[in-house]
C-alpha cells in the first residue's frame, strides 16, 4: 500500500458540495467512482483537505487515498482524469509519505471570491461570480477588512448550525482587488469555519454598499453573534484557491547529484 | 411601431445554436419566448446579423425587431433581462432607424477562439477554450495565418454542404496572441461562410503542431476544395466577438448644446 495526494480542480456549479451524500452529485462520489473503476470496483475512500459547500468551486483541492497499485504520477493523473466527468479535473498526483493526512495536517488555507459589477451580469461569469448592480466602495470594504487580520474568535461569522466548539482561527492575510474588470477579494488563514469567507463577503459587501461603516466589522467581531453580521454571499462567487502543508506534497523532488 | 437593436451575449453551451429549430432549445427561440411574454403574447419576431451553431458563443450578437411599445432603453433592458434564461443576457437596447437591418447591413465581423495547452483542461474554461496536450508552434501560426489576409475565394475553408454561391470574402485582420494561459485568435473580416473560422483554427492547429507547413496555406486556399483543409475545430472555442455597422446602433447620441 502506498498513500497518494491528489491536486483537484472543479466546477462546484453541478455538485451539491464536495462531501458524499445519498442520492446527491458530490465532488467526492464522482472521484471516488473513477478511483473504484481504476481498481476494479474495490472501493477507495478519499480524505480531503475539508469540505466545500453546494455551488463552490475549488481551484487546488487537496485529497489523499491509499492504494496497492503501483502506477507512474503521469499515469495516475491520465487513468482518473478518464474516469472523472468534465467538471472534476486531477491536475497533480503524487506519491506521499504514509502519515501524510489532507485533513489534520494543512497549515493554511486560501480562499477567494469574485464580484461582478454591472448594470447586466457577465453571461460567462455567471456561476463563477456573484453579480452586483450596486457600485461599491473599495475602500471603506478595504478599511472594514483590515480588522479580521489577527487570532480573533470568528462566532460572529460561523453559520448558526456548526458543531465545532473551538472558534478562534488566525486570518493572516485579506485583499479586496480589482482584477479583470471584477472585485478579487483573496482571504488567507490557518482555519476556517463553516460559511466563514462566504459571511465574511457578505458583511463587507453592506460596507461597499454603505449599509454599514468600516469601523462595524470591530464591534461584529467582538460581539461573536452570528445576528449582527451580515447576509452569507452566494456560494457561486467562490473558490478554494490553494491549501498549504508543512511540506509542499506536490513539489517536485530534486534529482540529487 | 418603432425597430430596436439589442446587443446578446450568450453561453453556447446549452444552446441547439441560435437560430429556430422545432423541439430544440435554441438562442433566437428563448429572446423571442421573452419578447413574446413583455407583448402579452402577441409573436415579436427577432432577426440577428448571422446564425452561430450549437455550443458556439456570442460576447455581442446584434439583433434587431419592430415594437408598438413605448419604453426607455433601461426599461427595455429590464423587462428583457427578467424573461430571459441566466445563459442569455442583453447588454445594451438602442432604438434605430426603421431601416436598420442586422443581418444586411453588418460591414465586418470579428470572431475569437481561444485554445488552451496544457496536460490536463482548465475545468473553468472546458465549455468556452478547447484543451490541446500538444504544444504549438506559435510563430508558424501566426506566418500561415497572413495568407488569409485580403480577398478569396474560401470554399476551402467552408463547410460542404453549405448553398451559398458566392465564396469570396475579405479578411481584414488576423492575430494569433498569447493571452492569460490561452492561445488567442482573432479574425475580421467582412463576412465568413459556414464554419469558416473554426476550419480556418483548425488547419492552422494542424500546422502548429507540425501536421503542415505555414506555406501550404496558401495552397489550400488556392485549392478552392475543402478536403484539403483541416479538421473543422470544436465549437467551445468559438465566439462571435464583435459585429460592425456604418453607423454603431448602439452609440450613445450626443446631446446637442
Amino acid at each position: 500500500m502506498a498513500r497518494y495526494a491528489c491536486k483537484l480542480a472543479y466546477d462546484g456549479t453541478e455538485f451539491s458540495g464536495y462531501q458524499v451524500q445519498p442520492e446527491k452529485r458530490t465532488v467526492q462520489a464522482v472521484v471516488e467512482q473513477a478511483l473504484g473503476k481504476i481498481h476494479k470496483g474495490q472501493p477507495v475512500p478519499v480524505t480531503a483537505s475539508g469540505r466545500t459547500d453546494a455551488g463552490v468551486h475549488a481551484k487546488a483541492q487537496v485529497i489523499h487515498f491509499d492504494s496497492n497499485l503501483q502506477m507512474e504520477q503521469q499515469n495516475w493523473l491520465q487513468a482518473l482524469n478518464v474516469h472523472l466527468p468534465s467538471d472534476v479535473v486531477v491536475e497533480q498526483v503524487s506519491k506521499v509519505d504514509d502519515d501524510f493526512h489532507a485533513r489534520f495536517q494543512p497549515i493554511g488555507k486560501e480562499y477567494r471570491y469574485y464580484i461582478h459589477h454591472g448594470d447586466v451580469p457577465n453571461v460567462f461569469r455567471r456561476n463563477h461570480a456573484l453579480h452586483s448592480k450596486q457600485p461599491l466602495d473599495v475602500p471603506a470594504m478595504q478599511t472594514a477588512a483590515q480588522y479580521l487580520l489577527g487570532t480573533h474568535d470568528f462566532s460572529a461569522f460561523c453559520a448558526a448550525n456548526t458543531a465545532v466548539v473551538d472558534k478562534v482561527r488566525t486570518i493572516t492575510n485579506v485583499s479586496i482587488q480589482p482584477n479583470d474588470g471584477e472585485l478579487e477579494f483573496s482571504i488567507r488563514g490557518n482555519g476556517f469555519l463553516y460559511n466563514m469567507v462566504r459571511i465574511i463577503v457578505g458583511t463587507l459587501i453592506e460596507v461597499g454598499t454603505g449599509k454599514r461603516t468600516a469601523k462595524e466589522m470591530e464591534t461584529i467581531l467582538a460581539s461573536q453573534d452570528r445576528t449582527q453580521a451580515g447576509k452569507t454571499a452566494a456560494a457561486q462567487g467562490l473558490f478554494l484557491w490553494h491549501v498549504d502543508y508543512e511540506t509542499d506534497p506536490f513539489k517536485k523532488e530534486e534529482t540529487p547529484g
